[in-house]
């Protein structure tokens, strides 16, 4: 399949490329040797497309990578790491040095086994579950279309994508494509380096369907060529600019682990080092004659050049940001910045619910906020994965639809949860978007992986889950969430809000709003709570958790509680108040911000005297704040599919029940 | 869109089914109406195709639901649930009662807001999370091929499936798509409900794609008509019948809410009751005349002849199962029965390894296992999602590779982990088999509303999932799965399983194969680990936790630790009892099994001495055992790329920490 032949093809179309792509494969080949695991083979495949890409069409420029308006470039395929941290070297981004490649895969290192957003500048997004490179760039592109639109003239770039067979499998990767093309997003290019083979073997186990009819069919613009062919790679690439209202795919056959003369074009070249005795066969039958890590001088002198190819464009850009009248605009929005009426807003936005309390479902009162808040910041994109009537996240503020035709504030990503999730991630990782997308909670699973990457990458992100216990009532238990509060509140760096009441909500929103650093998850009820907050300035939500009510002079118990919970807890506590105990209700909307307070103040809130937690759902992860899963009262299991007012009665979640579980704790 | 031309159409092409599909319709207008919550758009809708399907189509007999070689017939969107219950309603099923279908969404009632599998007869799965009945159907169809081929002329039954735009959204609706094209699954048929209309509106909103010309680009068989002409419908489905070797799909343009005068077509009539007003109207429109709820005796009758289509078939296949001299072994295989020398093949694989231990990886154990077991247990089929290198789930018995050609026991799932998890669960439902299959623990997310149904539905499923801990290594935080053990052991009824050594593996195989209520997880080491038990013959997995080595005539600390944790544990403990204390180490390989056992058992292995845990893992949920998460060793957040060893030491899960930390917490 991979002869020396295939080799003196691909260098007789265009030896500068070949020889430029030579530096990639060999740089993959000694770095994985050298870290003993790794990938090769992809980074060999793809090195030619790559070097076309760089050389010809991406808009980039390795002095300045944090450029607004640079194209992006996103490698689904992360486990090909070392095609990335190749170019970026060559090409001299600063921060990854020669060293940095020696030291792949090892502690410390910027080089990751697959890339991760933050370690380095020039990744885009931290890749390697598979699909999600796909889905995330899929946000990006809507992010530029629809800040091109808000900031015309300052905003014009594509996103590139390479990914491999896995990419496709996935059916994250379906979600992304038919997204994307229904929503004609004509500057995603994706380079599908279609190899033939996967970890099991050929492709031919498990996946024989026809990549580009599949894409046609929704709505793509599908190009083929030979990945190895430099020429044909620049004119396909070339033809996908042309293409402006279609997202386009080039289909690039290629071989794996090119000029390996052992282990191309099999399962072999995909994840294990090539060894010293095939990198010295590969780099013969590649006529590389340098030592380990070493580029020739020429080479590296022309892959400078590549790296500073935009470096005009870039000086030409910065000056026309300058003479904009709106440069300061477009700097504050990719910045992240927030409105300087934006606190004013929240101020207003809190005075208003202590004017008029809203007894309301926390979803709507979510809305409510959304009202005011989107309406400040522009920078909010919403959207949900079919869900709107439900989710309540459309406002009159983002109340345009984003459609093939025209950008505009409100995505509907369909019933795409996972692909929603993963878009924005991509919006945030652009720069100008402060996204927010809706689903029920129970459906956080199938976008599960997503919200790790949220948390993992520290991204603005904030999701809205609604319908967030047994509360929902009769859709049943596959609708029920029981277990995913506590799942999220397993997840690092990620703030699951559960709000008590239309106040909590809105601190809640203030906090995601604020936090560029910690995705937000808000877990929405459907039930209607009345509100409890009735004054007060400050952001008592910020806290974590904190004590809302306290019935007596000295406490006999603690109730924590959550969301829907705090006012059955409340209810509680007064009658336990009426027989002469001393009760504290402490309302806990978020672990995460609770457990960064201090010693002392969490000691404070939580008391020395016996402690019950009330939550509508497994009381999995409660022992953190109570003695024992029993004092827990919340879901034994899953739930059933019955009106919600039935389904706390038959599950035990009474005010009665907390009475009845308290005087016999104190008892004790 | 829907007027009374269409519907008289729809008459006038077939009388009788319309008057039929009209008890269907009305059923679910009434249903609906009276639970005030639920979707009567789709059941509508789909009346006439569901019809004709069980008139003409689907082999079952009402009076023998659990006939194994009838077909099977599965509701993809599951809030159409009405339909579903119309069907069974009608045609007979014994607890499907008029009561019940009265009762829908209520509390005890069978006839729960989405279709729950145990709740009643005729329904073969849970459906609701959408996407998934379809790849749950591929599961099905897979274990007729397989099951067809072992036991020729027993098995020859068809897998149907109805769906709506959602599932095919949905990534899993692709990758059961996919697997379903490329296994050229004949005796798979999908009825479309193309009504154009999801609940945020029309399709158009968020879905623009060409169906038929996506799953035709995936190797299927593609035929379209008109979803309220009867004999369009009944060509169509004959026409799915007669071919054999590709997947079929009818996709059938329908009108949601058909027969509504104001609802028809659209959104308003997917999710909300019709009303008492819009009841009247429609039911006029149908020209229907009968209190609600009532059903007359002539289409009654009809029904029950319906329902009792099969009889005579099912009666002959019983005689022929009689007949067959391999009855017994059928019967057997479907009733879940391990074979005869199961019991031996354990112990004489335990024998081999108190003979010769293995210093291995406990995935390398999980695979020893799989050798003598899935030679003894022909119910078992494996398979991988592109990882079976890595997850070490082929053995010799399934090695044999489940092909558009032939079945066999080793199934290439491809990159499609929700997809595979759902299959499994079809394969379980089905009968005959006793499924596992492979992944990486980190993409247990990719699959995890799919093991969260295995757990509600309460299946005989096996995941294997390997790479359990930063232990994997240089691969990074990507892969390194550090809150995934917390949050599987937040879903109810799943055995998670993280074995210590080869015993503990092999006894957590034992117990997974004898569990038919409850799936299991594995979750297994890249890295070796040495042999810990070296006697005994209980199976003390089964405790779910124990006391694995004693130090010292009385405990000053005991130490939980699960999986490669606790070999680190015991060379603590030996170091701690060199210094003078007493201390037990305590092997948790399951935490849901150790929750089983009584209270004396379970204050006998934790002892009232300070614990410590040892996780490499987030300490979340730990608080169960020890009195504070500080007193876990384990993950602070996400991993890092480098070698094992390293970032052990790095992130201090060590012998000596666990030491200092061990002598600290005894001085308190």
């Amino acid at each position: 399949m991979n002869d020396q032949s295939q080799i003196a093809a691909a260098a007789a179309k265009d030896p500068e490329n070949f020889a430029l792509a030579n530096c990639l494969r060999v740089l993959a080949i000694d770095a994985v040797n050298a870290a003993n695991s790794g990938h090769p083979g992809a980074p060999m495949g793809m090195a030619d497309a790559a070097t076309v890409l760089f050389r010809k069409h991406l808009k980039f420029d390795a002095s300045a990578p944090d450029w607004p308006d640079r194209d992006r470039f996103i490698l689904s395929n992360g486990h090909a790491s070392m095609l990335l941290y190749g170019l970026l070297h060559l090409t001299g981004y600063e921060d990854m040095t020669i060293d940095q490649i020696r030291n792949f895969r090892q502690w410390g290192a910027i080089t990751a086994g697959h890339p991760e957003w933050g370690h380095a500048k020039g990744i885009e997004t931290t890749t390697g579950p598979l699909g999600q490179g796909l889905a995330t760039a899929v946000g990006m592109a809507l992010a530029e279309r629809a800040l091109a639109a808000e900031f015309p003239g300052l905003v014009d770039h594509r996103t590139w994508v390479m990914l491999g067979d896995g990419c496709l499998q996935e059916g994250i990767g379906q979600e992304a494509i038919s997204l994307a093309g229904h929503l004609g997003l004509g500057k995603l290019n994706v380079l599908y380096d279609d190899n033939n083979i996967t970890i099991d073997g050929p492709t031919s186990v498990s996946f024989s369907e026809d990549v580009p009819a599949r894409l046609a069919a929704c709505g793509w613009h599908v190009i083929s060529c030979d990945g190895h062919d430099a020429k044909a790679l620049d004119a396909a690439m070339a033809e996908a600019k042309a293409e402006t209202s279609r997202p386009s795919l080039i289909a690039m056959k290629t071989t794996i682990g090119f000029g390996s003369p052992n282990r191309a074009g099999t399962a072999k070249a995909h994840g294990a080092p090539l060894g010293e005795e095939e990198a010295v066969l590969a780099k013969a039958a590649l006529g590389w004659t340098e030592a380990p890590f070493d580029i020739p001088a020429d080479l590296a002198a022309s892959w400078h050049e590549i790296g500073a190819r935009g470096t005009k464009e870039r000086q030409a850009w910065e000056a026309k940001l300058k003479a904009s009248e709106r440069g300061a605009t477009f700097n504050a929005r990719i910045a992240g910045d927030l409105p300087d009426n934006y606190a004013d807003t929240v101020t207003a936005a809190r005075k208003a619910l202590f004017e008029t309390p809203q007894k309301v479902a926390t979803r709507k009162a979510s809305q409510l906020a959304l009202e005011k808040l989107a309406a400040a910041v522009p920078a909010m994109i919403g959207g949900s994965a079919d869900l709107t009537g439900s989710n309540l996240t459309r406002v009159d503020a983002v109340d345009s639809q984003f459609t093939a035709e025209q950008p505009g504030r409100y995505i509907g990503y369909g019933v795409r949860e996972f692909g929603m999730a993963a878009a924005m991630n991509g919006l945030a990782l652009h720069g100008g978007f402060k996204p927010y997308g809706g689903t029920f909670l129970v459906f956080s699973d199938y976008a599960r992986n997503a919200i790790r990457l949220s948390a993992l990458m520290g991204l603005g992100v904030t999701y809205v889950m609604t319908h967030d216990s047994i509360g929902l009532g009769e859709d049943g238990p596959t609708h029920q969430p029981i277990e995913h509060l506590a799942s999220l509140r397993a997840i690092p760096n990620l703030y699951v809000f559960r709000p008590a009441d239309a106040v909590e909500t809105l601190e809640a929103w203030d906090i995601a709003l604020r936090s560029s650093k910690t995705p937000s998850l808000m877990a929405l009820s459907r039930q209607n709570v009345p509100q409890l907050r009735e004054a007060g300035s400050e952001n008592l939500t910020e806290r974590g958790g904190y004590v809302i009510r306290e019935f007596g002079m000295s406490r006999d118990v603690t109730l924590l509680a959550t969301g829907t919970e705090v006012s059955l807890a409340i209810e509680a506590a007064k009658a336990l108040n009426v027989q002469g105990y001393g009760v504290a209700v402490v309302s806990m909307p978020c672990w995460e911000l609770f457990d960064a307070q201090s010693e002392v103040y969490r000691e404070e809130v939580l008391g020395s005297a016996p402690r019950i937690a009330i939550e509508a759902a497994l009381p999995f992860g409660w022992t953190r704040y109570v003695d024992r899963e029993a004092d827990v009262i919340g879901m034994p299991g899953f739930g059933a599919s019955a009106p919600a007012e039935r389904l706390y009665a038959e599950f035990g979640i009474t005010a009665e029940a907390i009475k009845v579980h308290a005087k016999a704790l104190v008892a004790k």
